[in-house]
């Protein structure tokens, strides 16, 4: 790691790629320049996401440029917001275009002309400098460590289940996927108290869930997913992103009852009966990014316990061996430090 | 009309039975028993639902016997809760079984094990006498005419939609479809102070809606679709029940908005990408069956004006004669008196 307040004297950086050939590092980058409103973060730590390895894969548009999106970091520069210059940060990925029906109506994140870092128009973090508005900036507490606050990102994904169903300690919650995504979100359900299993395939993740009398990790099979189907849940959170998964989870939803889909999904489904929607009343919930400061507080207070969750970290210019790594089977956090 | 307390003396009544030849005026039916904590009702109006209309076509399983399911009557007999007897009432059409763990979760008119009024295991109300639960009833205010009150079921699903999704004076709100339940819809919604377009096919069913300038019908067109997913609604319901309607209602709702599903469809979707729920955080909401009391209350206040959606009425021996003028197009609601 790099001292928080390095300046860019050279004017040229190392960065991870994404190019029509494929994820390269280019080690003579331009450092970008921020504009007005923006802060220049020098990146401390970074970390790679599922979308980041789909991305590589061609799934997901056809994004180029620096890949990345969950970093912690120290403003470099902020032309015109000078107070956050030194600030360790993280920031919100989504950046909107301020104008539209959308921006001005408090949904900038889904701004239709919306840039988001490392995933769509806007050159993401897995460098050593990156730039973002200030207004997508929080600031780190002190008591949480780089290590930790490198998550807050998915972190605060997963609190939007929270923003967006009601979850407390009467729910019977169930979370389908021991992923990154799964095992956050069942850190996150877990501070509600709700009663709460987790279905995954990996014993070795299971192992990192809360160690309490109210979650439990099991690992999935026809039987396993019949007995749950006997007692279904009030919630069930979808983190596998397989059509597969999207079926499974519809059956261990109770009627009236809320199926939250908390990743995309590579494929699309084929033959879907809609109609049982409808006739067990579910509600279905498209989950994506949310509240930081929620995530940053729950790391501060030790309610979310991310460290774990680490497989490795790589400095950036063995950035290449960390795509490798980080898409092997078993791993479940790579982390790139600039 | 018959008088309101009359009793079963020869113990044979008329009914519309729906059998494998298909549906037919049976003039020779028993008179059900009531069973202890069921009502003996004698049946004064009933209205012809779509969901009959498909039950005779063959869709939704193979449902024999007395169809229909909303009705207005009088209690004839009660053993052992005799303080019904003679009053006037609506009845609430699922009878769960009362010991299994949906119906201990409160949730019984989900009931695995349920029968409903004239969809499944149980006679309808297409006779002059049906038998339901006591706890099923619910008494009909001496203001509440019966032509009103035989819209209570449709309209209390139609209340469900508020009881699912918060939506008040600064929500704009689409509906798709103009049928029946549409209508209903529209005229609940309404009652939010809402902005309301509703988005139909038939001018003479458009002008039935609500009648102020926070509410509107627009004839459904690619121009006009296209218009209004440049303002995309907080909330859009869905009452075409075509595959189609679902993908068009889709794009008709704003991030982080809700597309409710107020009707089954008779098809399945072929080709649905379940991303784009994810990616813009859209909550869909599957709505059936609602609250009774809500719907009479509307009804007592005249908050809904049902009586104009009353395209015929039919005496149960011409039963037959309603069923084919009910399946006509441009037709809201056909009654059936028995």
């Amino acid at each position: 790691m790099q001292e928080a307040t390095r300046m860019p004297a050279e004017k040229r950086m190392q960065a991870l790629v994404l190019t029509a050939a494929g994820l390269e590092l280019q080690t003579d980058r331009s450092v970008p320049s921020p504009r007005d409103g923006e802060a220049l973060i020098a990146v401390q730590l970074a970390g790679v996401c599922a979308t980041d390895i789909e991305l590589t894969r061609g799934y997901k548009g056809g994004f180029r440029g620096i890949l990345g999106h969950e970093f912690v970091g120290t403003v470099a520069a902020a032309p015109g917001a000078e107070e956050w210059v030194g600030r360790r940060v993280v920031g919100e990925i989504n950046v909107g275009c301020g104008h539209c029906d959308l921006c001005r109506r408090g949904l900038g994140k889904h701004c239709r002309r919306r840039t988001s870092v490392g995933i769509i128009g806007r050159d993401g973090v897995f460098a050593d400098f990156v730039t973002l508005p200030v207004t997508n900036l929080h600031v780190v507490p002190d008591t949480v460590t780089n290590e930790e606050a490198v998550f807050c990102e998915p972190l605060a994904a997963a609190f939007e289940i929270l923003e967006q169903v009601q979850i407390d300690a009467t729910s019977r919650v169930y979370v389908q996927g021991d992923g990154r995504l799964g095992l956050l979100s069942a850190w996150v359900l877990a501070t509600t108290g709700c009663d709460l299993t987790v279905i995954g395939r990996h014993p070795e993740k299971l192992a990192l869930l809360p160690q309490n009398d109210r979650c439990r990790g099991v690992i999935s099979s026809a039987e396993v997913l019949a007995q749950l189907g006997q007692e279904p849940a009030d919630v069930v959170v979808e983190v596998t992103g397989a059509p597969a998964g999207f079926s499974s989870a519809l059956q261990l939803v109770r009627p009236q009852g809320t199926l939250v889909l908390k990743s995309t999904f590579a494929g699309r489904l084929h033959d879907f009966d809609i109609s049982s929607l409808v006739v067990d009343e579910i509600t279905l919930v498209g989950s994506r990014c949310g509240p930081f400061d929620k995530a940053l507080a729950a790391l501060e207070s030790h309610a979310v316990e991310v460290r774990r969750l680490i497989t490795a970290c790589y400095p950036l210019n063995d950035g290449l061996q960390a795509f490798a790594h980080a898409g092997r089977k078993g791993v479940i956090k790579v982390l790139i430090a600039p």
